[in-house]
């Protein structure tokens, strides 16, 4: 028997562990491209983006983290199209045939038809938008020390972060405490600490996807690390500086958007049923309806769970689901039927600053330094490569006894000289 | 008596020895202008271009290295004009005035009048280049991998790089080492071990700042680690995927340019005697000759040390420089005359790989393992900041013991996400 093709589209969580579990298996030969070449731990890009972490510290390369799998080979392309009904997938110069299709191509954000909004907003699912928006966080501050009009003065001290989920939750946390305690002593001129750091959620909470009482836990942690919470507050413009709030403006140098996300574009081209938000509505074993050789997982997917909700975008879904689906195929090769995919609650959980965060596992609910200890632990172990793991540690542990922050680097776009004076 | 304002225009080595020699001196009030907020410890930055350290493992925010001084303010800015006979400097949108000026603005590279070879060609002054470089060769093994024409395949294998000074050989020590030890295990279809490196050197032989003998003894480790050494060889056009030498011509994906550099273009603009590199030509306390209120140091200026040869463009010379017209400074105020700086000559060294090394301190020569970990030491020692100092050492201890590389990443120069597919 020869192997079956397999071929993955994504390096994220599904896609990793999908082959993983593939790895140095006679029955499959696999595939995995990705546009990227590396892996990037997704639920620490806000430190990144707050000058808490580097990006070489929360991400790793694909290669080395599949090479001891021989069976295994890994590309840097960009899948243009897939044809489900050839079974194959084109890539930028040529195409690529397949036995079984794992699509998990993640998310990006979404700015409700306004992607006009995102020059002035960046969104944080990529390296390249977390370096932005730290470029934009150290700028707004170096502009304010410089500035001799105290309402522009005010305007760079602004931070707007649209959306209350725990992305914006983690942002808006993080920035009240960089003002607040590692920049204090740095100016001359300004006094950090009286930076104002808004947050704004369209919704009657911040965390929706969390129990009211740990909302409510949060929402006051924020307040006392000095943000302030706007519910019940819908973006209408955003401009260069600032953000229109219907009847309300407010002026602010830097605006950050954690509002929503879409699935991968891919899934426009496919023919397949989407759910409202574009993704992919997949049968109980991950697959698609009319052809079952193709799995498509994690945030791509829309999977209806025995309670008649969609499972959230969170990685430990879209781990499971990637171990699942190399299952199911290995078992289909052995003549085995397909079975449905149960998800096991993890739990969830936010952070707040330096050491509060919450935590909701099943009917458990955890908030302040233990939830924090307990974020800390389940995010250090899962970060993928032991070196990792140890980096982050010396980073965290250095950033908590000393409040200062290790990646306070402003990186231009541009890296030619000669197009620069100097 | 109110302090003198003093003005130092670059936070590199000698701009940074100068403030902290200046640091609560109440004598003075010290503003220091850069155009980035980081001290950057260039002497490693081929570490980052080969994806050994990651950019924030070798620099440290400006305002963070000198907050403890209450005299002394950091501002993020441009300086546009100096104008001598005010006493004046024109930076972005405002004049700042000053009784003394320290110019440490530095050096970039120079193309020898062919400025478009550097987009096929970067150099290596900044992290952004050093990211860019190291783009660039991660993506050239990618490129290789994917390729199916031999011919195509062997050009994205090709490093060459110009220059056989510091710069250029610790870069091909460090291309050869990925080349043969960290890639080998995580492709499929090509062989990294065969990659070509070329080092191509214009002058009779490499590192010729150094001793003949230790020359000889780097180029010999070079060719160990399977680096080509082409002497005499002068590169007369530089075009995207290939570099012409004369009658002859190399096809390379990447070419990396590491031969001569440039000062500040603020020189020109000054109106004082330059060398025939550019460089301002000062006087033996280091002050220009119709200005004695203005020092210049490092990379900018041209000094002439007893031996009548100019001092080389290194750390040492730039930070002893920076203690000595802070020192000035300081003496004049108290009302006591200039004196002369004389140079302590503390040696230069160049490393080769993972474990080899030259070193040279007056008449010590030393080679192989031991000028290595002497290497390291001081380097290390040097580094400025006690968590860099950490970091580093632990990078390095990984990488020696694994052959790992902490930082392969490739990290676009678009962080948008709209105008990408996904």
């Amino acid at each position: 028997m020869s192997a079956k093709k397999v071929v993955i589209v994504g390096g994220g969580f599904a896609g990793l562990k999908a082959a993983r579990a593939l790895g140095n298996k006679d029955e499959v030969s696999v595939t995995l491209i990705d546009r990227r070449n590396y892996h990037l731990f997704q639920p620490l890009l806000y430190q990144v983006a707050t000058a808490g972490l580097s990006p070489a510290e929360i991400s790793g390369p694909i290669r080395g983290l599949l090479s001891k799998y021989q069976n295994i080979a890994v590309f840097l392309d960009n899948v243009k199209a897939v044809d489900l009904t050839k079974r194959r997938l084109e890539v930028s110069d040529r195409s690529v045939e397949y036995d079984y299709l794992i699509l998990a191509c993640g998310a990006k954000h979404s700015y409700f038809a306004h992607p006009e909004w995102e020059e002035n907003a960046p969104g944080l699912k990529t390296l390249e938008q977390a370096t932005e928006i730290r470029r934009r966080l150290l700028i707004a501050f170096e502009l304010a020390e410089k500035e001799e009009d105290p309402e522009k003065q005010k305007q760079h001290l602004t931070f707007v972060i649209v959306g209350g989920g725990p992305t914006g939750v983690e942002l808006a946390g993080a920035i009240a405490e960089i003002s607040r305690h590692t920049l204090t002593e740095d100016f001359r001129r300004i006094d950090p600490s009286r930076t104002r750091v808004l947050l704004i959620e369209a919704g009657k909470r911040i965390l929706a996807a969390f129990d009211e009482s740990l909302s409510r836990k949060a929402a006051r942690d924020l307040e006392d690390l000095g943000v302030q919470i706007w519910t019940n507050t819908r973006v209408t413009d955003v401009k260069a500086t600032s953000v229109v709030l219907g009847d309300e403006v407010v002026k602010a140098s830097t605006i950050l958007w954690a509002a929503g996300v879409q699935p991968s574009s891919l899934n426009k081209t496919l023919g397949v049923p989407l759910d409202p938000g574009g993704r992919v509505i997949i049968e109980k074993d991950l697959s698609l309806k009319e052809h079952k050789e193709v799995f498509v997982l994690g945030d791509q997917a829309c999977y209806i769970a025995t309670d008649g909700k969609p499972l959230p975008g969170l990685a430990s879904v879209a781990m499971q689901q990637g171990e699942h689906a190399a299952t199911e195929i290995l078992q289909e090769i052995h003549g085995k039927p397909r079975s449905e995919f149960r998800y096991r609650d993890k739990g969830q959980m936010a952070t707040i600053g330096r050491r509060k965060a919450i935590a909701q596992i099943h009917r458990l609910k955890f908030s302040g330094f233990f939830a924090w200890l307990l974020w800390l632990f389940i995010h250090v172990y899962y970060l993928i490569g032991f070196k990792n793991k140890v980096f982050v540690i010396w980073q965290w542990a250095y950033a908590y006894f000393t409040f200062k922050r290790g990646a306070r680097l402003i990186v231009d776009k541009e890296w030619r000289s000669q197009s620069k004076s100097s």
